[in-house]
């Protein structure tokens, strides 16, 4: 559907060579001639696959703030500009880690439910494993993502490096609900403690609703493993909410009457507001889309046909439009979407673009099915503290100069 | 929806325990007890990351039938046991190669396409990469697929080392029909010939009407750039059909006013028959399923609930349902459906099942859409030449003994 309401549109505009496509000159020799590699013998079968040596650069995004002191505590971010479709690559999914990624042996590895049940139990991996599974398209994006794009000027680095604190996969795991229901949970279990096996105990509390709404015990990742950067042998997985409470290398679940306030999510993950107050427990991630396609530091080499794309997401649900402008706001046009219909999940949004050689501005406004609008950049900064770094949902923009450069502006 | 479904199933078995869960011993003592690697300061960011080592086990199962000699001719086939959900990472994608994988240069690779068109052209990937980009999930299955499952004797390997060459990816590229009609099609162009540039230039015939419907010009796998093994930077993508038609390496395309008759289908991809007879062009896959859990090899370790869990797919099309039999075919159920809303793409099938530790036989078997049904196998033997080793579509059949060990048998 998608592809021939796109080429209909592309076409449509008028050009005949699209996108610096050659006229073939002298086919017949051209036919023949065989590049280096077509004349040698190839590689041989490797067992687990790796990127094209030419692919090397496509790395994640990593931030360390306290450097070698600490060389496993910041972030990892995804190189979203490189990527196309709706599924990251697990090699490149975005990573935060409070204290480095546990080397878990799974044969040793335990998962405790205790607290408010009937029946603590414990779960082997190899236990959990033989549970019935459910799979399900989900993003993770890091409460703190595109903090990077608060900085008094703007920073001219590559997409990823300011928004790429999300990625998308395939999860596949065993329900939440349905471990909790084998424990028996008692009337007055209203939270959960959730516990990571790694040298932080990074912790958060859950409210039981989510618990037994869509929160999986995730075990697959894209259909393999996790990645022991996403929480191998398991993680907590809680659709649409903050990174960090989806607790990687879970080793503990505790019901309890109400919050346990811990470390974590005291010292951070609140909102802090204009007025000194902080909003605390903001779970669900906002309405957001980010065009990765141009965007900051690339360069469109000529004027000519365009595909504007991007990503857009809600952890309120599915997402019902993506609107573009290449004028800074003045006209908006409604892009195509790609894997709309799942919610919780990245979707792909993508525009045929015109540029004439005068700069322009890119933009691009999701709304989700709930009816939000991500918000312009000066209405989210009026909401906040100039101190609070989370949550950070509001409109990007990328001008393009009349030389075809892209930049990162604030508008 | 799902998840729920599959839940109250489960339990509706009644039992209290599912799977091997343990009652908690001394809850509080666990609670603080740590692993080593949570008394450690964990691992640093990687740019690119890679499974756990206890993960490394998981590879392709390969195949070189000339040895050393011809180190890249060959299978590798995906270890289609070891994963869940319907996205293969892209690492253990199945592989076909047939003179080894081509260190290819982006930069220095050309696209030509030619012909029987007004405008012969010459892509290079930087203009492919700038063309309106289409994503869908489809399968990839190589025509020999279960080709070791004709063997006079069942094997006993795991089900990926028979039935793992298919592989299923989220693709992006091109619509092949966008840049036939930039070129121009002249009304004579009803085939066209797809040439790799792999050593053996690796090439097949394409009728026009698969050209114009859902062919894609593929240049990314799962968020990335498509991988070597995978036909990097640019591969064919003919959804549903002969994986080796998805030509890898993608040089040229000429279109031609009859099938070419290349060597690659004159000397193989033809189904010989009983009366010596070949069938010729046999393009599309069948309707096909295989119970990867449980599945040959591996072991129940005692009597209990269990998930039989496998994978569908049909080059015609989506999957309409899988029915499941524990008792050799005597009796049927319908399993549970991941995924089914796609053409052309894996399906995941779920079905509870409690065995009591008796012996029994495990077998699946898929409709789709057009109603056609996978066969049994003495039904798919009597159709060809016992030498014919192409398009084994036929049910598959998994025996677990008293001891709970699965073997391999013909049923």
């Amino acid at each position: 559907m998608e592809k021939k309401r796109s080429r209909r549109r592309f076409l449509k505009q008028g050009a005949v060579l699209l996108s610096g496509a050659g006229m073939a000159q002298g086919a017949e020799s051209q036919e023949r001639a065989g590049e280096p590699w077509e004349r040698v013998y190839g590689a041989g079968f490797r067992g687990y696959g790796q990127p094209s040596r030419f692919e090397q650069p496509v790395q994640r995004y990593v931030f360390r703030p306290y450097g070698d002191l600490a060389p496993g505590s910041g972030a990892a971010l995804a190189p979203i500009e490189r990527f196309e479709g709706i599924i990251t690559p697990s090699s490149l999914h975005n990573e935060r880690s409070h204290s480095g990624v546990p080397d878990i042996d799974p044969s040793a590895h335990r998962l405790l439910l205790h607290g408010l049940v009937a029946r603590p139990l414990t779960f082997t991996v190899d236990a959990l494993l033989s549970y019935p599974m459910t799979s399900r398209i989900h993003f993770i994006e890091c409460s703190g993502n595109s903090n990077r794009a608060l900085t008094p000027k703007p920073m001219q680095v590559p997409a990823g490096a300011m928004h790429g604190n999300i990625a998308c996969s395939e999860w596949t795991g065993v329900p939440l609900a349905m471990l909790l229901e084998e424990a028996g949970l008692q009337p007055q279990a209203k939270w959960l403690l959730a516990e990571g096996a790694d040298s932080a105990h990074m912790s958060r509390s859950i409210p039981i609703e989510k618990a037994l709404d869509d929160a999986l015990i995730a075990l697959y990742q894209n259909g393999e493993r996790l990645r022991p950067e996403q929480g191998y042998p398991v993680r907590l997985l809680l659709p649409g909410w903050e990174g960090n409470m989806s607790v990687k290398w879970l080793r503990r679940i505790k019901a309890t009457d109400g919050p346990t306030h811990t470390k974590d999510e005291t010292s951070k993950y609140t909102d802090l507001l204009p007025d000194g107050k902080a909003l605390q427990f903001t779970y669900e991630m906002g309405v957001k889309s980010v065009i990765t396609k141009p965007s900051s530091t690339m360069k469109l080499p000529r004027p000519g046909l365009y595909e504007i794309s991007g990503i857009a997401w809600s952890g309120a649900g599915r997402i019902r439009g993506v609107e573009v402008t290449t004028d800074g706001g003045a006209t908006w046009r409604e892009a195509a979407l790609y894997g709309e219909e799942r919610p919780k999940a990245l979707v792909r949004f993508r525009l045929p673009w015109e540029w004439k050689g005068a700069p322009a501005m890119l933009q691009s406004r999701a709304t989700d099915e709930k009816g939000r609008v991500q918000p312009p950049r000066n209405e989210w900064l009026a909401r906040y503290s100039p101190a609070n770094g989370f949550h950070n949902n509001s409109i990007v923009t990328w001008s393009v100069d009349a030389d075809g450069s892209v930049h990162h502006v604030y508008a």
